[in-house]
């Protein structure tokens, strides 16, 4: 049976209709078999464009992104998605919109929708902002939808917000799954999502937690490890127990990177801001308080730079299951030497896994359009098998 | 006969030849025919996505966007039309572009078309400026074609001048001839274009403008109502004086808001600036006299503030017929306590009315599609024909 | 028989086959096969399009531009040449992406790449960095490719760099083709490419070398004329001996406009730069001195002012061929009393030949398609007579 047929197969036994005409925000709002559901229909649109099979579902639409930070693989593996499956992409950027002057978010997510397909927010500067943002956007949709002013109810795509990160942490969790050949591997297997010294501060908190939230729910045994005063938003950590109980594994906490790192099966050392700092941070925005950002931003390096030692050494390489473990990231990454001076990886630990990184990075385009593809298909399995009977070309040649 | 077969039916009966290979600059510069034609279309477009019908003409292509003004619904009506026909956008942002450095409006205009079969353009800015640069890049093509340069015309969308807000007011037009339940029946219907009240300064007055030159067309009692002061182009109100007169309807004008709104079946209150003000505003940035135009902005904004009372509360909407006339705006309204603490309606007005302003709304993006779609086929009933006989998918599910 | 089958026949008889799964970087890094194989299949797509036939081979993928300065015409030839053959443009704008974050050029280059099959790039600022820097990002994908990272390898075009601005030039050089009916018709005319004056100072070398790098090529007599001290590279004058060699033309040098102009079939009066003056700006932007690049652009504006007599007047085109030489320009040109006040050619002149101008301009998305279409398709003389065959309408009329 052609991988293809064996990808049908296993999505068939999976009950992923609550994810049709539905949006996604966060992986643990999603059960077992939908996340299951969304690497399979990933791993089949891949199968179907590798062998040049077109996967185009919309004859026309649009797929809509709003990033309120600067990307550019995020933006390009939204747009990437979007052209699989035949929608284009328009950018709102709110330099150029109304919403500066005063329009508001249930308005304006009306008047670019009509025409719509899927929307796309990255929105994570601001803890307990990006989620609800992102949430207001799809209700006024579907209300919109209801009303009939809309014509379709366009699909909302998380593509980042202050609490979750899941095209990201799907597309590594995918990347794993390939690398460990098959999730019935990945039982017992230990993950270290560890803090790393950055010589730049304030960086999100949404892949740790996104991290913790989904990689708990595979039997794996998941150590979270930063130093004092870098926790994370307790609601995620009770997730990843939750979810950790329920599949079999482990999550655990440790001040120590060594510690996290010993005998481990995967790692993922990553900076990021103290939760609380982030919180205050947001206060200091809403009232304005620039200088009040500016000596957080000072406390905030100067803490960083007291864990300098928090850096993944060929040392500390070495210390995983048999000084093989794999190394993942989401890009970019403060390399030593490269990017920065002293950063989160050593320059060989990183050009060791440049290729494996890569690939980790080339599933969020399918990950994406299969949350859509979801989102927008009935019957998936119904829905693949003829796309690949249609057969038709993607790129004559 | 279904809803499409006798919007054809209606089509055909109509003289629309006249808007092949044509520019849509003014709607007093279309006949009655063309502008049935135009709402025709708009609905026979909409109908055939309503049924999941693809309406794509196009390819490939390329539509191509001119925004001297930020925008959010013009700019994605017009990407959403673009992409209904099957054209790719591209922005021309004159940031990006060398029209900064020195080129001719005549070499932008034919550099950018090679491929392009529709351009778009919003230029609001200054009296006497926009319609003029609109023909101007539309006589620029036309010229490209006929000398061999381009191998199609382009058509021009005029997506708001100084003038007139062709594509605003139609779609306006074509809802309220959908919440009245056909053009038959507004003969003797009472509109109100009135100013509001806004705290900020120096909005277009194309849409009063655009309304009182199309809504005058239909046999309908339009009334435009502002303060003293706030007059709109003389030329524009001559066409709503002969449009009225043909058309068997009324035009009147008058200095108080509640005159307007007395037993008004149509309400439409908006701000705009005094046209006097605009025209000196456009000869103060000519030469650059920035402390004048701060004057000038000043001095508008008190002029402004001393027509706080002329607001759309509950109170008017009372006294208008049955106390229940449709209320419409171009979006986005000054709402009391909303986006503003006193402006053009009061929230509980503009709450009950959200769902019809957003499918007012929506007409929009049909309405550009129409105008291309005229401009671009020459037998539109045949057409639309083949398209349904075509029945090729736009989303499959 | 009919043009198109007489331009596949000619394409039949060239090796194109290098082109395939290839980069273009440099028009002297082609054999002449390769470039007449280029304005072969760029006259067979505008001969398919002009007759209503779409090119398209692509279903869906996306095309990348990257533009290092502001852009026009350029960048609508390059949405144009993807747009026909079924590319979605995706502008990678380095403002919007982290590339500002000190990440590095290969991981950009991948992380864009995931569904690319084209980039498009101009670079065209620093001498000795443009063209590296595509380099770089070819070798990027080329290993993300081989890698497995990426499904297909995508084509890297050059738009415009430091040493060469090949699209530009081959669409001039297309353009006088098909003016003098022919390439068999070129042996032994002259080739006027002067400097002229420009108020404006810094103007890239890229075209005047990419002149002088490729119609050296065709046996004509090829005569750069500059004032001393505006020398181009001597890498490329030495390619530009090389090729008047191979090809039984000649490429002479003068500091006399006028000797130039004398009995010249073609002439191309257009401003530049002193290479050694844009390689000292490099070495003061790279060490970020301010004070020495304004002193530097002080010292060449007025080093231009004392060739203000470069200009192509009328008087000057009475002294060619018959005194009606070819005029070329790749636009926008600083023109007499319209772009400045004094510059590179007098309104006369331009005005006579506008139409051939813009029509010279009209061959570059051809040309781009073509680039892309034979780095695409191992059997590029097939794939045309099919998509002849096929006859799928590109504007349903």
């Amino acid at each position: 049976m052609s991988q293809f047929q064996e990808i049908l197969k296993e999505l068939g036994t999976l009950d992923v209709s609550r994810l049709y005409k539905n949006d996604f925000f966060l992986t643990w709002g999603k059960t077992d078999q939908e996340i299951a559901g969304v690497f399979a229909v990933a791993d089949a649109l891949r199968d179907l464009r590798e062998r040049n099979i077109s996967a185009r579902i919309f004859d026309s639409g649009l797929g809509i992104s709003l990033f309120r930070d600067n990307s550019t693989r995020t933006r390009f593996s939204f747009a990437s998605a979007c052209n699989l499956l035949g929608l284009e992409v328009q950018d709102l950027d709110e330099g150029k919109s109304q919403i500066a002057h005063g329009e508001t978010v249930r308005e304006t997510a009306n008047m670019i929708s009509f025409m719509a397909d899927v929307i796309g927010i990255r929105d994570d500067m601001y803890i307990g902002k990006g989620h609800t943002y992102m949430q207001s956007v799809a209700d006024a949709v579907a209300e919109g939808y209801r009303d009939g002013v809309l014509e379709q109810r366009p699909t909302l795509v998380n593509l980042q917000c202050d609490i979750d990160h899941p095209t990201q942490c799907m597309a590594d969790m995918l990347h794993i799954i390939h690398e460990f050949g098959g999730v019935e591997n990945l039982k017992g297997k230990k993950v270290a999502m560890t803090w790393a010294y950055s010589p730049s501060y304030g960086k999100p908190l949404s892949v740790p937690q996104g991290v913790i939230g989904l990689m708990t729910r595979f039997g794996m045994d998941v150590v979270l490890a930063h130093p004092e005063g870098y926790e994370v938003m307790p609601e995620v950590e009770e997730v990843a127990r939750q979810n950790a109980r329920r599949s079999g594994g482990t999550f655990t906490k440790t001040n120590s990177m060594a510690e996290a790192f010993a005998g481990a099966d995967i790692v993922y050392p990553k900076s990021w801001a103290p939760f609380a700092a982030m919180e205050k941070r947001t206060e200091l925005y809403a009232v304005g308080d620039s200088a009040g950002i500016q000596a957080l931003e000072k406390e905030l390096l100067e803490q960083n730079a007291r864990h300098k030692d928090w850096c993944c050494t060929e040392e500390l390489m070495k210390t995983t299951r048999e000084g093989r473990a794999l190394y993942l990231h989401c890009l970019p990454a403060d390399i030593n030497g490269v990017s920065c001076v002293e950063g989160e990886v050593e320059a060989g630990v990183f050009d060791r896994y440049r290729t494996p990184l890569y690939r980790e990075a080339s599933f969020k385009p399918y990950i994406i359009a299969a949350m859509i593809f979801l989102a927008q298909c009935e019957k998936p399995v119904e829905m693949l098998r003829e796309l690949e009977r249609r057969g038709r070309v993607r790129r004559k040649k």
